[in-house]
C-alpha cells in the first residue's frame, strides 16, 4: 500500500513570517497524522501570488498551478481558514474559486479529478462562527468531487465578544477541541484508506 | 407622536412553562424598552399552534393568525433563537415562511405591509453560531420588506464545545453582550422614531 | 451481502394529500435505486405529529421515534426540501434538531450511530437557494456522524424571480438536474457498498 | 440639502478590461440614480491592489485607502458581487474584511463611521445562489454600522445548470429583475435622505 498524503491549506490573511492561530491548531492536528504515517505538508496560502479567476492557470506569474499541483498529489485535504465577521476567509474562498477552475478535468477513469480524495476543515476564531465558516468549506469540497467523512471538522473559538484568540487563549487546553482534532484527523485517515483499496466505481459519475 | 410598540417572538424549542435561555438575555433587552417608554411584548412562539405554510391563515386551528395581528400592530419586531448546530432554530425559520405568507399584503399607500417597520436579532445558544442564526434572520426579515438598523443583534454564545448556556454561565456578566444589547435595542429605537414622523415615500416600492 | 436500504424525508411544508414539487424531482432518484436494488421508502414527515425538542422522544404523542427507527435501519438517508426565502425548510432544520437529539448515542463499537451510513440532499424551488438549503443540510448530517459521497445534491431551481415550479416548469427535463440525480444517487449507493464491507475503524472517534 | 453619492464596488473576479456581467445590471440600477440626480461611482475592485488583512492601510502598496475614502464620502454603498459556487465573490469578502479595519474608527459623534450611511447588494450568476450571496453581504454591512433598507437587493441568475449569464441570458428582460432594481435602488434613495436630514441618534452607539 502506497502512502498517503495530506495537504493542509491554510487560508490565515497573514504570511508565514506572522503567527497563525489557526496553525497552532494544525500543529496538534498533523502530529495525529506523523503518529499514523501519513506524510503531511501546511502551505500558507497568501505566501504564493494566487491569481483571482476561475481557470487552472490564470498566467502573469499566477502561482496557483504550484499549488494546484500539490493537490492533485494529495490523498487529503484540508482547508484551515480563521474566522472574520463571522464568517471563513476571503483566502479560502479563493482557493474554493480556484478548485472550481479545474472541476471539469477528469481522471483516468473519466470522473472529476478529486474523487477519491476526502476532505475536512479546521477553523479559529476569536469568537463565534466556526461552523458557519466550516460548513460553507466542507460543501464547497464536497460539490467540487470531495468525500467528506464523519465530523470533518476541528474548531477552537472563545466567548462572544472581542478576546484573546486560539494560541493566547490557550485553547489547546479545550478537551473538546482536543476530540474534534482527534476525530476529524482519524476519520479523514480511515476514509483515505478505505479510497485507496477500494475507490468509488466509474458509474454514474463519469462525463461523456 | 404615538406610542411605539415592540414585538418580540422568542423562537425556542422549548414552551414557556420551562426556562428559556434567550428569554433571559431579553430581559435585559426589554429592560432598555421600558427605560424608553416602548410597550413591549415577548411571545413564546411554541406556545401558540403555528402551523406549517405559506398563507395568512392555514386553517384548521391555526394560531399563526394571532400573532400576525402582534406583528401587524408592531413598530420593531425582534426574532429571537437559540442555536442548534451552529444555526438559528426550525421555529424561527417557520415564522419567516409564516411572514412570508403576507409579503404581497399592502398598507394604504401600495407597500407591502412590514415597510416602516423595524427589525433586529437577538441569539442565544451554549457555543458558536450565533452571527450564522442571526444573518439569516436580518436577511429573512429585509427582504420581507422590514428596515434594518445598524448593529442589529444581540448575542452570547460561550467557548466552542458543550457547556453552560446565557442562564448558568452567567453570560449577562459579559460585557461585550451587554454592549450588543445596548446598541441593538438603542438602534432599534431610534430607526422606528424616525420612521414614525419620516416614513419610507411610496415611491419605486410599491406594487401595480 | 444484505440489501442496502435508503431513507428519504421530504422536508415539504404540504401533508401528502398535496402535489409536492420535491417528490417529482425523487421520483427520478429513486428509478436509479430500483434498478440498483436498493430498497427505498420515502417519508413525507408533516405527516407525522413530531415535536420540537432534542431528545429522541418529546413524549405526548411525538412520532418522531418511528422515524428516527426507520433511520437507523437505513444505510442511506436523503434529506429532501423545498426553498422558501433562498433557504431551507423549517421542516428541514426540525428534522436536523431531532437528529442531533441522537447524535450521542452509540453502535455496538462505541461510534456515533450515524457512523457508516451515507447521506445527501435533494432541493427543488421557483427560484434562486438551492444550494443554500443543500449545503446546511449536508454539513449538518456530516456533524452528526453521516459520511458525504462527492456531489451528494440533485436539484432544480428556475430563473430568478417567482414562477412556476419543478413539476409546471417540467424541471425533470433539465439535463442538468437528471445529471445531479444520475451522479449523486450513484454515489450514495457507491460510498454504501463501500461501507457495508469496509467500515470505518472504530478508532480516534469512539466516546469514553 | 447636500447631493447624495452612492458607491458600487464591484466585486467581480474580473478587471474592468473584461465584461462583467454584474457591471450590465448595475448599469440599469445607476440609471435609477442618474434619475434622482445621485452622484454614482462604480470602481471594479480587482482594478486595485488591495492587500489581505484587518487594518485600514496594510501598506507596502496597498491600495485599499483609496477605495476606503472613497467609501467615507459616500451615503451609498452597493455590494456588488457575481455567483460562485453558490456564493459571492472571494473579492467581496475581502472587502468586507477591509471595512473590518476601519470597524472601530468613529464619526466626530463618537458613533462608528459606517452609521447614517445605507446599505445594498446586486447580484449576478448563471444559476443559483443569489440570495446565499446578498444574504453574506447585507448582513456583514450591518454588523459594522450600515442601515440596510426594505428590499436592499438586485439580482438575477438562471435556471439551474450551466447556461448563459445576464448579458448572453438577456437578463435585463426579466421583469422580475427589473422591479428588484427599481425597488432596491428607490430604497437606497429613500434612506439616505431621511438620514441626511434625521440621522441615527448619538445615543446607545456611542463608543466610550
Amino acid at each position: 500500500m502506497e502512502n498517503l498524503k495530506a495537504l493542509v491549506l491554510n487560508c490565515s490573511l497573514k504570511k508565514s513570517d506572522e503567527l497563525s492561530n489557526t496553525d497552532a491548531l494544525l500543529k496538534d492536528f498533523i502530529k495525529i497524522f506523523d503518529s499514523k504515517h501519513i506524510k503531511s505538508e501546511v502551505i500558507r496560502v497568501v505566501d504564493y501570488n494566487v491569481a483571482y479567476g476561475i481557470a487552472d492557470d490564470m498566467g502573469d506569474g499566477d502561482e496557483w498551478p504550484k499549488i494546484l499541483e500539490k493537490v492533485k498529489q494529495a490523498d487529503i485535504l484540508i482547508l484551515a481558514s480563521p474566522v472574520w465577521l463571522g464568517e471563513k476567509s476571503s483566502v479560502s474562498k479563493k482557493v474554493l474559486e480556484r478548485l472550481n477552475g479545474s472541476s471539469s478535468e477528469t481522471n483516468e477513469k473519466g470522473q472529476p479529478i478529486f474523487y477519491n480524495k476526502v476532505a475536512g476543515a479546521v477553523v479559529t476564531g476569536n469568537e463565534d462562527g466556526a461552523k458557519h465558516a466550516a460548513g460553507d468549506l466542507i460543501f464547497g469540497l464536497a460539490q467540487l468531487g470531495f468525500a467528506i467523512p464523519p465530523n470533518p471538522i476541528a474548531y477552537w473559538v472563545g466567548e462572544a465578544g472581542p478576546g484573546p484568540s486560539y494560541i493566547e487563549a490557550e485553547g489547546y487546553k479545550s478537551e473538546f477541541t482536543q476530540s474534534t482534532i482527534e476525530t476529524a484527523s482519524h476519520n479523514l485517515v480511515h476514509l483515505a484508506k478505505i479510497f485507496q483499496e477500494h475507490p468509488i466505481p466509474a458509474e454514474g459519475n463519469v462525463s461523456e
